[in-house]
């Protein structure tokens, strides 16, 4: 057999010498005598592993010294619902940019917490793209203000850091972490699901200074759910998904290794835009985004005639071409350019639509 | 390099031909062209392996149709605040019995919630033993009864149900469950990690009755967090750790293959007999836990002489048999004897414990 190449969402496509050290070492890490799934999370080995996870984690995103890295489980969505349950203070409000169905779902659950203030929606035009920052209202008594860097949904990402008049600025950067190089500086909180560029599902980063580490200590939430708790055990309060933390840290080496961040913001860049100038240039293949907020991440477009694309998609699977089914919110079909899909995977589906619309 | 006999007390050892099958469809599960780790979630590969696991699971614990079967995230110490906030329905009160170090934390996190009654501890003797059921302070206003399986840290073990007086019966079966044939109806809900005897870290098991299921519903949690909401999503509500699914999958087949429950349950009782004789019999090895409530799975043991214990360890490691120290918190040595522990594993120990017995 031979791999396909895998456009998913999330989880999503691998690179493949990060899946070939996986299986080499899965009975025996490093020749020790047992594999990294059935180590324990105290010993000396996984201690090694943990420390380069978030020294390698650090290295690639700048991390300034005063902000803390935690690996912590349930995804961002749980992260939606635990955010505002450490980061309030002495709030009440927080400030939600709706830009698409993730943010959306992030004020939702923010709302069992707190009294959500919508600050910019671009709901009525359809998620199209992103609301200027100039027209954001920003409540000054909010806690923080929170945006989406990335909809996998509906396609729009942020190419700069907003504005947020002084709040703490909190992003959900699950599906363009290590795609973009950002200031961290300029953020409270960074949060990010694993699943698309930094490893497989089960590991969530959170990234926060310590001013608002400073209000988690003072939240009155379980300490395994608590961010001062969880800092102060160095994310090991309880037992994490150890192999998750593994591989995870075997992708940020292979980042590491194909020149960083920087290197995949030059990549993305160029991958997408092959792909977006391929839609555009066809008549039958649609993306209605507002180019300025087009996302590299997760292109969603769809047939002009739209009675194709069962066909579209068995014949692109025949092809190897996979994953390529929209959102089953939103139909239609996606591809995923995360860091791990090669720069041929995008060209042989340009290809491959090329040929596609040619015959059809 | 060979393989070593691993007695961690979790994450554990993994049954040998499970890593081996894992290791060799990692590239590619079933000739599809893509690992399990890069599936999406929602995808028809991903789906049947989920279908499975509940199936499976269900057989082997002979799980009722009016229960459900959860697989969270989190680990056991997230459902310590995730239980009350979910099951208290209109009630305030929840009763805990105290029989070592993890159900003291459990009782521990439930008080961020309501207010806890502890019905039964040992604490004054060492948690040597359990408390006699009958002596149990049990508040019938309470919302459920809680009680800890088996202690890892402490090495006490239950042999029956106990008698709730008519309160769900809430059970934390993290480090004996498939050891052990048990009537879940007996019980309102059921939780284990899977790091000891069902697969890797990351995923956790909750089942849970209809009615315990009904007062979830009304539960003022974020649906990422409610068992009612993840029920309806078949755990699926957000992206779950694939990867551990899919093993904690092939554990439970793995499992099936070996007799199931009923058959661990008799090797379970063969190896820990033969090591607490072992233990019994020299005069080196001392466990002082009551015999009627010995642990088969986590047997704690000191040194007459404790300065040998450094050398014990070292030894131990030289010939292959690891994951001895005992929990940072107790001090001493600790041998884990969860169901992929083989005989085998436990004669190579009770061996090398009379040489170095005899050595001594």
């Amino acid at each position: 057999m031979s791999r396909v190449y895998n456009f998913s969402a999330g989880p999503a496509t691998l690179p493949e010498p990060v899946l070939e050290q996986a299986r080499d070492e899965l009975l025996s890490w490093q020749n020790c005598g047992l594999s990294v799934l059935e180590m324990s999370h105290r010993g000396e080995h996984f201690s090694a592993l943990a420390e380069a996870l978030e020294a390698d984690l650090r290295e690639l995103l700048s991390v300034p010294q005063d902000y803390r890295i935690l690996f912590l489980q349930g995804g961002a969505t749980a992260q939606f619902s635990l955010i505002p349950q450490n980061i309030l203070g002495d709030k009440t409000k927080a400030c939600y940019v709706s830009t698409g169905f993730w943010s959306e779902k992030a004020a939702e659950y923010a709302g069992c917490h707190c009294q959500v203030t919508v600050s910019a929606s671009s709901k009525n035009e359809g998620f199209r793209s992103i609301p200027a920052n100039a027209d954001w209202s920003i409540d000054q008594n909010a806690a923080y203000l929170h945006y989406t860097a990335n909809e996998t949904i509906n396609g729009v990402e942020f190419f700069s850091v907003p504005d947020s008049h002084g709040l703490p600025l909190v992003s959900d950067m699950s599906s363009n972490i290590l795609t973009q190089q950002i200031d961290v500086a300029r953020f409270g909180l960074i949060y990010a699901g694993a699943q698309k560029n930094m490893g497989p599902a089960g590991v969530t980063v959170v990234i926060i200074n310590n001013e608002l580490l400073a209000r988690a200590r003072d939240a009155k939430v379980a300490p395994v759910f608590n961010y001062a708790s969880q800092a102060q055990h160095m994310s090991l309060l309880n037992t994490p998904p150890t192999f998750n933390w593994y591989l995870t840290g075997l992708v940020l080496k292979w980042t590491k290794s194909q020149g960083g961040v920087a290197a995949f913001e030059q990549l993305s860049a160029k991958k997408s835009a092959r792909l977006y100038q391929a839609i555009d240039q066809s008549s039958l293949y649609i993306n209605t985004i507002s180019p300025a907020c087009r996302s590299r991440m997760n292109i969603p477009f769809t047939l002009a005639d739209t009675a194709l694309e069962p066909n579209f998609l068995a014949q692109a699977e025949a092809s190897g071409l996979v994953g390529l089914k929209g959102h089953r919110l939103a139909g239609g079909l996606r591809a995923s350019l995360y860091n791990a899909m090669p720069v041929q995977g995008v060209m042989a589906l340009i290809d491959f639509m090329a040929e596609f619309e040619r015959v059809h």
